[in-house]
């Protein structure tokens, strides 16, 4: 039922915007690839019979309407930004494959009650600015005026870059989505671990998202020759850092559940001959259960300020944001596992270890998400892969779910 | 009879070429900040007397003739490019202080036999190319036509940024000098270290200048998105390289004499939410015993190498300098001896720590140098500082180490 060329075709058309020698997308929201994108998914709503519509957040919007065009939206959608040299399917299949099982709904002549949407959220992965999400949280009513000032490298604000792409940061109140408004939402999303595949299931029933912690954190040593300060004096900043990476890793592999990472490290002044005086580094914490992640920040803050103390260093640490776990609702979980049953695949759940644009549309709605078998497990990377069929299967399940939830009447 | 108050005038002059707001200065090599203290420079040089020429190799000289011009020249100098936010002292001083020792032998009327020339030498801390001493390496006749491609961030080779100042690349052979046609070479630097002020010192006689080996390391591990990436199946390349670190400083403190240093480190891709894939950073080791600095390098290697295997990711190592320990003459050593005896002041001896362009030099001529004391031992750090009745002693003992080197000829 589902047209698996088109839904391929579509993917590895979007998937050229932004494209690497590497294989893989650079494609960050704000940028001259995110317009292009989003111009061409806008052709594929179309297509698709949609009516396409931007929000003041830069949220992109397909609409099919419903018998009852007053009945609470069911909403579906990822986001089509990515990472620095990250995959074709994070975030881009549930949007194209949300935009397929639309159509597949108006080929098959299909009526529901409840409008159904797709958004395609804006800046999921908040790569630029250090501030990921601002779509869905300006649609959950959550984005705060100061977000906004967040900035780039080149010290450019979310607010400036909304300016310069014809959105008026003003406005950006008016893309919340009022409570009771929509019904429910229901994300597809490759699951960017290795659970599936070690179970050998195409796809999985999303239980919950995890907690997500980002620190930057600044370490500020002394500076100073290479060649003529003995090893004895020196307070060497990335030293201290290098403890509190290994830190970050040893605590986080104990608790079982958690994943901890530093993924960008900047010291400086950053010359060959030349003891750092300052390092700044990232602290991204993550756990299903709330109070695991919490203990595990703390054990990592107490035994990084060990480290600093020892060394005669000094740590500064800034939350860069702190989201809690979010869990998906019962009610569309059964609906899921019913959309299971119909295409005959085995249910099966799981946790998300990553975060995603859902956790802040539950603060307004019942939420919901669907897994698609990742290869490897990997993800954020020129060499993530999902199959054909298990892309597919997952849209399948997404069209029932979406059919059941937005109450099919037939004419 | 060293003018104090002209000494200190030049080397704040100077020092304000490049200066940042942190009270450093950046004044890399090819740069306009360098080209504008070279003409600084030879303004000084004018004032005293000297007669000024660049060499093929952006050398800058001003030259004292001798009563006998033919004869072996005496030379003595540093050089003023500058580390990313360094100080004011280190290389400056040994230029601005030989300077005043030549001009006070002017207005004191002393003739030599030798003449004697005191030299700028070209891009001494190679930080902009990552190859240092490109001007005493041309001096000595060591310089290899590839050493011109190294390249800084940009992409512009050694040799392309010679061509926009105006220099030669083909005619850089010419700057050699041939060997007997120096005499000896005696180098006023800042000691950048603590020793003399430990011992309550303001100058020293350096006994040698250590080994020097500078490594650009690459570790390649698996990126992956760090939310859903399962700390037991991570290739965390720079948790390896945090590893890396801390060994190469455990190893140098083991030796008691060796100093090693990661001054540069990149992660890639370098998101937040990414595990590094990719990271490079450097590697600086010394030692005054070259089996020493040997077994240092071997352990470190070793290790690391331990390291990639257990976390499977691959490492590369790359030697971007190899300079061996150099001694200091001894007859060279005695001559400064007698300075310090002119002066009133007790002799201490003690090795560089920091290499210096006198270690090239010490292939064609004998050479020394002496060791001004440096507040708390900063150096390459805008607190660099040493007195000015410091800088002034330094420069008095050079002084009559080169009048007793060029043998003076009473008229």
């Amino acid at each position: 039922m589902i047209n698996t060329d088109r839904l391929t075709h579509r993917l590895f058309t979007l998937g050229k915007i932004g494209a690497q020698s590497t294989g893989g997308i650079t494609r960050l929201a704000f940028t001259k690839e995110d317009s292009d994108a989003r111009l061409l998914v806008s052709s594929f709503m179309k297509e698709a019979g949609l009516i396409v519509r931007e929000d003041e957040a830069g949220n992109l919007y397909g609409r099919r309407e419903g018998t009852d065009p007053d009945a609470p939206v069911v909403l579906t959608g990822s986001h089509i930004d990515s990472v620095y040299d990250g995959g074709i399917f994070d975030g881009n299949l549930g949007v194209i494959g949300a935009i397929e099982a639309l159509q597949v709904m108006n080929e098959q002549g299909i009526q529901t009650k409840h409008p159904i949407e797709v958004c395609a959220f804006k800046d999921e992965e908040g790569i630029r600015f250090c501030f990921s999400m601002t779509g869905s949280r300006a649609i959950a009513g959550i984005l705060k005026p100061e977000d906004l000032e967040h900035q780039d490298k080149q010290g450019v604000s979310i607010s400036q870059a909304m300016t310069m792409c014809g959105l008026d940061p003003a406005q950006i109140g008016k893309a919340a989505r009022a409570a009771g408004s929509i019904k429910a939402h229901v994300e597809l999303h490759i699951e960017q671990g290795r659970v599936l595949e070690s179970n050998n299931l195409p796809l999985g029933i999303v239980t919950g998202i995890n907690s997500s912690l980002w620190l930057h954190v600044t370490i500020e040593g002394e500076a100073g020759h290479a060649g003529a300060t003995p090893m004895e004096i020196r307070h060497d900043s990335l030293s201290a850092a290098a403890e509190i990476i290994l830190i970050v890793e040893e605590e986080s592999r104990k608790t079982g559940t958690s994943v901890g990472t530093v993924g960008k490290i900047h010291a400086f002044p950053g010359g060959i001959n030349i003891i750092p005086g300052k390092v700044e580094f990232s602290i991204d914490l993550r756990d299903i259960n709330q109070e695991t992640g919490d203990s595990l920040e703390q054990a990592i803050l107490k035994r990084a300020n060990e480290v600093c103390k020892k060394r005669g260093v000094k740590m500064t640490v800034e939350v860069l944001q702190r989201v809690p776990p979010v869990p998906c609702s019962s009610v569309v979980q059964n609906v899921i596992k019913d959309a299971f049953g119909k295409t005959g695949l085995p249910v099966f759940s799981l946790p998300s270890g990553a975060g995603h644009d859902s956790m802040h549309i539950a603060r307004i709605c019942p939420i919901g998400m669907i897994f698609v078998r990742s290869q490897k497990g990997i993800s954020h990377n020129p060499e993530e892969w999902s199959t054909e069929e298990d892309c597919a299967a997952g849209v399948e399940v997404l069209y029932h779910t979406l059919i059941n939830l937005a109450v099919e009447s037939k004419s």
